[in-house]
C-alpha cells in the first residue's frame, strides 16, 4: 500500500480575521488547514501555534480517520486554548502517518469575500 | 524527448461553491485541476476524490492527449458519480506518463468573484 | 558566486480575462509570470505555451538581465503570435541560467479585482 | 531539537499597492513575508530587494526571536531605504537558522479587498 506525503507540515502564515458578512458558517472568515490521509490507518495529528510574542501553544490534537480528508478551521480549535482573532500566527502540524496539507483562507470582513490557497511546507 | 513532471499528485483543499453570480460558464463557481501533458503520448489520467465522511469515489478518467493542457473542471466529473456541491473533498490524481498539476478556485457565490490558486503536492 | 533556482520550470494554469474594469494598465486583467535572475549575468528565458485543442507555440524570447527581477505579462507576448484571452493554456519557461519563477494572475473582469499565486512547478 | 526549514527563500513576485480603502493597518494594502522561527534561538534574517531596472537594495536585517512568527510588511521596512510603491521587486531570504517562508499580499485599492498566498521557493 503506497501512503501519500509526509509527516511534517508547515504554514508560517496564520491570521484569522475578526469579522464576517453572509451566512455562517460558509461564509464566516476562516483560516483552513486542509488534511488529506490516504493511507488505511487513522492519522493522528498535532497542530502546534506559534505567535510574535508569547510562548507557542499547543498540541491541538486532531484524528483524520482512514481514507478520509478532514479540513480543520483554526476558528474551531479549543483545547488547550482558543486560537485568537486578529493575531498573526504560524502552525506546525506534524502526523504519525504520511498525509497531504494545504491552506486556505476566507475573509469577508467586507462585504465581498477573497480566498487565498497554498500548499504547506513539508519535509521527512 | 524530456518527460516534465510527475506522476502522483495530490489536492488536499476541494470544495465547489452551491451557487454562483455571473455568466456561465466563465463565471460559474469551479473548482478546477489544470493537467499539463507535454510528453509525446497521451496522459491517461485518473482522479480519486476523498471525502470527509464518506468512502473515496473513483476513480474519474480523464484524457489529456499529447503537448495539450485541459482545465478539468471537478463540476463537470459525473462517472462514477456527480461530485456534491458545498461539501469538503480532497484529491489524488495519478497520470501514465509524468504530468504538471497545477489546483484553482473560481468562486462567485456573491457578486464579485475571489480566486486562489496553488501548485499541488507531487511525489515520485 | 551562488546561483539561486532552477532552469526549468512550469505553470500548469493560464488564461487572461477577456475584459477588465479600472486603470490601465494596474488593473487590466492580466496573466503574470514574475521571473528572478540573481545570477552576475543575463538570463535568456524561453516560454513555450500549450493549449487545449491546438499545437504549442513558441518560444517567446526574453531577457531577463543580471541581478533583476522581470514580471512578464502574457498579455504582452506578441511574437510569434499574441496570446489568446478568454482561452486555457499553460507554460513551459526555460532559462539558460538559474531563475526563480512564480505566477500571479489580477482578474479584473468584475469591479472588484481578484488575485491569485503560486510558486511554479520546478526541475533540474 | 528538530529544526525546521531553509536557510535561502526565494519570493519572485513582489508589488506594494499603491493605495488602500478600510481601516489602517489592517486593511491597508500590504505585501508580506510570513517567516516562522521553530529553533531554540533567534534568527537573524537579511532580505535583498531586487528590481527591473535598478540594483538590488540590501540586505534590510530583520530578527525573529526563538519559537516565533513573525509576519514582515515590506511596506514597514526602510532601512536602508524605503520600498517604493507600484513597483515590481522580488526578494531574497536568508537566515543563520533554518525558517519557512511564505508570501501574502492583500490588495484594497478598490473597495473590497483581494488576497493571494503562496510558498516560496526554498534551497539549501
Amino acid at each position: 500500500m503506497q501512503k501519500i506525503g509526509k509527516r511534517l507540515w508547515v504554514i508560517a502564515e496564520g491570521y484569522i480575521p475578526p469579522s464576517s458578512h453572509g451566512k455562517a458558517p460558509q461564509l464566516t472568515s476562516h483560516e483552513t488547514a486542509c488534511l488529506l490521509n490516504t493511507t488505511e490507518q487513522p492519522a493522528q495529528v498535532e497542530i502546534t501555534l506559534y505567535f510574535a510574542d508569547r510562548e507557542p501553544v499547543g498540541p491541538y490534537r486532531v484524528t483524520v480517520p482512514a481514507r478520509r480528508t478532514r479540513h480543520v478551521r483554526f476558528n474551531d480549535l479549543d483545547d488547550p486554548a482558543p486560537v485568537p482573532r486578529d493575531t498573526d500566527f504560524a502552525s506546525v502540524i506534524r502526523a504519525d502517518v504520511p498525509i497531504v496539507v494545504q491552506h486556505s483562507r476566507l475573509d469577508s470582513r467586507q462585504s465581498e469575500l477573497a480566498l487565498m490557497t497554498t500548499l504547506a511546507y513539508s519535509e521527512g
